[in-house]
């Protein structure tokens, strides 16, 4: 190919890019070469700020340009709950249904031994700490209905389960909008298990 | 949603980018995230050096972060033949073939009076020097088989028809491994009225 250098390496850098093969990095790298230079500057920059600014909130793990996240920082939230996830993009998963107003604390990951990921790995100890000050009523283990979320949420119940506090794990059940006729046994199972009375609510 | 800052603004720059969507921007940025800074330094720097380091050939017009391109550097191209392009992803569509092995000349676009491109905006002043100088034996209209590639190319052969050079188009015919019965009248029509003997060659 008869690329200069400079185009070369970005189209090299894209690549990298998860969902981004040969092509689409050529795509990309023409795109950028004909937009404005400012663009193409706030975009280099914005690259390297989320490396330099962001780091994790003080109090629960997620990610923060301040000492405290967005969601700590609101004095709106209601502090008798606390929501235990995965990692940041599950928290922002669950902020996103608008749902839970309460807040979180981010374990980092999930207890997987055949990763090496013990519970000394996550930040359990910052949340034994966290329930000693704030004295939250209810815990939500909001792990994904994994092995390994599953393996996580049983180990803090069962560290758990002596404290006076309520601790609930996330419903199962068919996915909004799904067919009946191509849930998996295991899930239209758990929907099964998991019936309730029609309310008005419902 | 509760995105820290920088990675807000890095979700924003990413979404200007062609087929990048809200979702694709959030994976790509979480993906960088959690790169290694170098990578995403690298991804940054690549961004600033295409912009800057990048010009066109002297002498072709192509992308080049030298004085003449690496076509134009190379002596072991043939001079005899110059291929007339419009953009510099014309000029390595051609390359990519291997086919051709002569120099190019790229236009820089395509005649389109609708959006105010007349002769004077393309490189057809430097194509004529480039003749003077260069006298090459051939010159391949490789302009797209569209409106304003026709018209371009038309243009050219009036302009250059009086001098003593062979003057070529791309030819006109079914796509390699395209199926007869679902190919577009107009292509059908140029590729009996472009039918040629069975050669050994072929």
């Amino acid at each position: 190919m008869t690329l200069p250098e400079p185009l070369e390496r970005l189209v090299e850098e894209l690549q990298r890019l998860p969902t981004v093969g040969p092509k689409t990095a050529l795509r990309l790298a023409f795109h950028l070469l004909s937009a404005p230079d400012a663009q193409v500057q706030a975009l280099a920059q914005s690259l390297l700020d989320v490396k330099s600014k962001l780091r994790t909130c003080s109090r629960c793990g997620h990610l923060s340009d301040k000492e405290l996240c967005a969601v700590c920082r609101d004095p709106r939230r209601d502090t008798s709950v606390l929501c235990v996830v995965a990692t940041a993009r599950d928290l922002m998963a669950v902020e996103r249904t608008r749902e839970f107003r309460g807040l979180y604390h981010v374990l980092g990951g999930l207890i997987s031994p055949l990763d090496g990921i013990g519970p000394s790995e996550l930040r359990i100890q910052a949340l034994l700490d966290r329930l000693e000050v704030e004295k939250p009523g209810e815990l939500v283990l909001a792990t994904n209905p994994t092995v390994a979320g599953e393996a996580t949420a049983l180990y803090l119940f069962r560290l758990l389960s002596a404290r006076n506090l309520r601790i609930t794990r996330l419903a199962l059940g068919l996915p909004v909008g799904s067919d009946l006729e191509y849930a998996d046994e295991v899930t239209l199972g758990r929907a099964f298990a998991g019936r309730h009375e029609i309310s008005a609510k419902l």
